[in-house]
């Protein structure tokens, strides 16, 4: 019980509070606790029902929450990382979401001044309140298939929108179904009978006063999901709908009213921007939605209390299993990894946004969508920033959802429990796997890029960045192979991970550019080379944060750190053997003593840190809101609590008897159901 | 859309008809149809509102339903396998659950004569409604810790059944919740201050008439879980209450009320027989519940229509894409492969208990739960038997876990609307992984049984059987290594599995019986240990359904399922293949071409027959529910149809602005409620 989490805490040295700094900073951590207050004691937010409520319940409860949450912006005068805390501190997607991110985010980046002072200024008093639609029904990731079009009217220069087909409804759009006035549309703009592609326009769909749809619209909620029930994803089908010439948003391309010609974008890398700012977020978000599942499962294991099996030594949490460890201790270890990229990523977007203001003008933008392989030659940090954000994205977010997913399962029969935490956090995430790119299509950009700077390397060119520079030092030493001491030397781990890259990267351009094996052919190996490059880009930056760490940070802390590097970096090195051995950066000797004898040896060096390691992660219990995962380890007490306290089904009594048509004989359930 | 399907089946062979026959046998086809009929016309199986309805009213419809299908059962005269087909095509776990299942088994099993007169009549007339409660909050795997007691009171001839502590508290026991009157508890018998471990006792709960709970009895729902909504798991806590004598089943063993004396269990391995029993179930059923996500993802893949990217020469199918090939072709040839290992595995359990009825007195079976190390030398056969339903099991359930995320994401998007059937179907089969013994835990016992099989073929004793039979040929061609044919020869693949197996073996002896390492040290080497031989076992049986097909198999369809064979046990092989290496099975040049090119021209040639193969798991729409996975293609007008016309949350206007205190301005959401 509780207690063996007390003796944990004690057990080990781990500097929580330095080590909590490290990871989100003093201001971080001050500013959680500032908004923590505030949320705790508002009855709004009270949890309780959450686990037990239905999805109308639910949505009544987020909407509620989500009304509050804007008020109080407004009495604390909360600035957007405020904003941004409460939500993630609150847990769940609220039906303001998508007019605080992608609404918003586009009539600031895509509206010309006046359609600033027409839509933004209504939007950010959430007069507007508004939706970005973009996929339809029938069309996700192939935006240039949408098919829903926006025509120009020459006679009254106005647009028409309209839904010629089912499967031309927009579909899946966050805030819609039941919550915004108005919606960015991202129609097929078409002029004189001729398209010009994808274009966005702002489209008023539900009356300022009454709420119901605009005639010839229909909306309405998709239904419920696999997660994300808080949210009114909805549908949205226009039957000839007439918008106004300013309804097109015109910072990057319009439609001149004048001449009726169509002008072209004159910066689209700004736009492009966006995307990989979006994506960055991902990864940067990662490492922390995984430490989620990680920091409960890891107290929950450390807490139970089991009777010793005759061969552990009299050990007696379940913890101690191996087959435990091996399951959890490498994922803590990924945590960290993820984290630590996730900042690297933030960083290489903040450089190269200041490095393309400076050279604004200068070099012309890639197409929207098209991927760097068509980008021009000035681009290359565009270009590599792109395929970083693509490929770290895939791996990242897939890296989460999989691991919540073991963590969940290690708790045993709890994990199953609504009230363990993780699958209800686990649900909710999984979108984030599939939208912003499909992680298994985004990989996709990134062997484009990688191609494409190996046939640089190839031609000669001097290695311009780091992508470049494995690939020309793999070149050079390919003959001579390699000899990295895996288990021996830190910066040697590092370089056998940008060998197995560099020589997926030329085995896949052999196939492309000497065999001519069609592109659809590559794909799986294309998805391997992006996963084994992104892999090389943690474990890079992870070694890298490690060699200059903060000054505060004792040698202790630090040294667990550092075996947490070697575990991340052993331990997916062993589960991706077979090209680590193909690639010669290691031997079948190597992988055998990293399997049975360096991880095994990490897990048992790293096992006494484990709940301070996810101690230092930081979540409030009012966060992580779990049974299992509670700091004081009142796992049973809680459990019990909430069960047989707050459980409405156990206001009910039932006639079980199969020939009685009576059900319930009793129902007082609805006594539960909070006052909001 | 829905013409791509019909191409897709005109295009292929397959022969759907004779290879469903194959698969469930026509009386089991015939079975289902008649069945199928009768529930798709009675308005409380109606599935309309299943996944927009809350935990109250979903359960409320399960109860309905469980009572009418019992009101069928007597009706139609249904026997057992009726009722079990009616519950797969319901497709959800129901209050009577527990009571059809582990209540009568037990009662039967464990039950003597004047106990089934006593109790078992009344629980299969259903005035008895049970439970199965094993577990408790603090205690799942480890039986040995539970907590409950049954004290035996001398003077009075009763047991006195207790909850010492609050982890003593039963958890999770299905169909006690709300439904049950009755349980089968498992308490810690006492006699006479000594402790017998852990026996079973019928103890009434719940009043025959108000259905309240007894005095000194404490009940109720545990609450919410990831999945399995539609059962009220429950927990119950006893504050002395006295039972009489004949509540402690007595079959096995027993008090003797005249000495007051505890009598032993005169055959144990009876007792044993039944979890062998519900695991091989388990296996057994695995294929059917993965091929449900596979037949939806493959028929929405293969539906998908796209604009043809250009490389790709014209096709325009998201199943036509290498990298959705590779998540869906090897999973469905994962379904055939575990759909024969489960046939195999049911055909040894009945050949062992044929064997063991023959058998019965002559040799004393194992103690419960210890597992094969400490097994008489007699019981061979058990020993097998018990380890082969541990393993599979084990890769069986989470092979079917595992593939069912992969299928639902493979579906992009839609893959995460409720509508899409796969969400709810992987929750609910989730905990399969986690009770009959946890899928960590079970690979002990497989390990357990290789290392002793291994010691006595090292001994020189003569192979006895299969697995004794591969250690023995891996000793005795060790030195000359092994050269198999993995890409040219289907025998070879299945002796290059074995060869891993048995080097594993091998590998695990040395560590445990010369390097003398703890258990614990071990376990992650067990479970890989498991798993492999696991694999073995699943190839082998595919192939060898495959020498021996039905003789109305035509040639193309059995190519066909040839070439499934290959895919599943190639793609399985490079998945897996730094063991292969390390054991020198194969060479990294085979792995090589196995991934690059026997693995993708597979795919190829599958590719054309996904949909028929599919077709001929032969699931009823009304089964799947699933918008997705509609056998005539009409997905999108489906998913419209139930978000727009089903969807509760459409029949809500809310007030969006942040500063009215107005939620929803109408709530007309009650009226879609089903009448029951
Ligand atoms: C919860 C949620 C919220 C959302 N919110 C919004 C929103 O607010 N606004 C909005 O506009 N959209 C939203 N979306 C939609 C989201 O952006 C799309 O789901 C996403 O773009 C993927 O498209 P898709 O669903 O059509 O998948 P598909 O593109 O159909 O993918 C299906 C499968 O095909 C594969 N595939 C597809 N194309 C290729 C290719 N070229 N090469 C190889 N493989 C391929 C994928 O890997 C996947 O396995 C949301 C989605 C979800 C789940
Ligand atoms: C939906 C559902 C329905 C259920 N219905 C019933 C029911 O009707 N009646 C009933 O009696 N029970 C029921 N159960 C309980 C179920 O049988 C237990 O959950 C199961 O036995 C596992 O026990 P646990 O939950 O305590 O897991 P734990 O044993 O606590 O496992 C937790 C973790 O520890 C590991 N672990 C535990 N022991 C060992 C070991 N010795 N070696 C290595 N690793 C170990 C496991 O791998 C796991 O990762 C149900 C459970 C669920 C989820």
């Amino acid at each position: 019980g509780s207690e063996l989490l007390e003796q944990e805490r004690s057990k080990s040295k781990i500097n929580v509070d330095t080590l909590s700094a490290f990871l989100h900073s003093r201001e971080g951590l001050a500013r959680k606790r500032r908004v923590l207050k505030i949320l705790e004691n508002d009855k709004v937010f009270n949890k309780e029902q959450n686990y037990f409520a239905g999805r109308i319940d639910r949505f009544e409860t987020a909407l509620a929450r989500a009304k509050k949450l804007r008020q109080l912006v407004i009495r604390h005068g909360w600035d957007n990382d405020d904003r941004m805390v409460a939500n993630e501190l609150i847990s769940e997607p609220g039906p303001y979401g998508l007019h605080e991110s992608m609404f918003l985010i586009t009539l600031r980046d895509q509206g010309s001044p006046e359609q600033h002072e027409r839509f933004l200024k209504q939007a950010e008093k959430y007069k507007y309140i508004g939706c970005y639609a973009q996929t339809e029904l029938g069309h996700g990731s192939n935006v240039r298939g949408l098919e829903t079009t926006a025509t120009w009217n020459t006679e009254d220069q106005t647009f028409t929108i309209d839904s010629p087909t089912l499967t031309a409804s927009k579909w899946w759009i966050g805030s819609l179904g039941r919550t915004a006035n108005h919606a960015v549309v991202m129609a097929q703009l078409i002029i004189n009978g001729k398209s010009h592609g994808p274009h966005p326009f702002v489209v008023q769909i539900r009356d300022m006063s009454t709420h119901e749809p605009l005639k010839d619209i229909h909306i309405g909620d998709i239904g419920p999901k696999f997660g994300y029930n808080t949210m009114d994803n909805g549908f949205l089908l226009f039957n000839k709908v007439k918008v106004p010439h300013i309804s097109m948003l015109a910072r990057h391309s319009r439609v001149d009213p004048k001449t009726n010609k169509y002008v072209k974008p004159s910066s689209p890398s700004l736009v492009f921007g966006t995307l990989t700012w979006v994506r960055s977020t991902i990864v940067m978000q990662a490492g922390g939605v995984l430490a989620r599942g990680v920091t409960i499962a890891t107290r929950y294991c450390a807490f139970q209390d089991r009777d010793a099996p005759s061969d552990a030594g009299g050990e007696n949490q379940v913890l101690n299993y191996t087959t435990v460890q091996i399951r959890l201790l490498p994922l803590l270890a990924t945590t960290f990894a993820l984290h630590f990229t996730g900042k690297a990523m933030m960083a290489l977007y903040g450089a190269s946004q200041k490095k393309m203001s400076q050279d604004v003008g200068k070099v012309g933008g890639p197409e929207r969508g098209a991927g760097p392989e068509e980008t021009h030659s000035g681009s290359d940090l565009l270009a590599d920033l792109h395929a970083t954000s693509c490929g770290l994205k895939s791996l990242a977010s897939y890296t989460a959802v999989e691991g919540l997913e073991v963590c969940r399962r290690a708790c045993g029969g709890h994990g199953y429990s609504s009230f363990s935490g993780i699958g209800s956090w686990y649900a909710d995430y999984l979108p984030t796997a599939t939208w912003e790119g499909d992680n298994y299509m985004l990989t996709q950009q990134v062997a484009r890029y990688l191609l494409k700077s190996a046939r640089s390397v190839l031609k000669g060119n001097e290695p311009s960045n780091d992508t470049t520079a494995i690939l020309a030092n793999f070149l050079a030493r390919q003959d001579q192979g390699a000899a990295f001491d895996v288990l021996g030397n830190d910066a040697d781990i590092v370089a056998a991970y940008a060998w197995r890259s560099a020589f997926l990267t030329f085995e896949a351009l052999k196939h492309r550019d000497e065999q001519k094996k069609a592109w659809n052919d590559l794909l799986v190996d294309f998805y391997r080379l992006s996963r084994a490059h992104s892999q090389y880009m943690v474990v890079k930056n992870f070694y890298e944060t490690l060699q200059s760490p903060p000054s505060d940070l004792d040698p202790e802390t630090l040294g667990v750190l550092h075996k947490l590097f070697r575990l991340y970096a052993l331990h997916t090195l062993e589960s991706e053997a077979s090209e680590f051995y193909t690639s010669s950066a290691v031997t079948v000797r190597q992988i055998q003593l990293a399997r049975t004898s360096a991880v095994m040896k990490l897990l048992q060096d790293i096992r006494p840190h484990a709940v301070r390691l996810v101690d230092s992660w930081d979540f409030p219990d009012w966060q992580l809101d779990s049974s299992l995962g509670r700091y004081d380890g009142k796992v049973y007490e809680d459990m019990f609590h909430r069960a047989s306290e707050l459980n409405p089904l156990n206001r009910i009594t039932v006639d079980p008897y199969p020939d009685s048509p009576t059900l319930f004989k009793k129902n007082e359930a609805g006594a539960l159901k909070p006052k909001l």
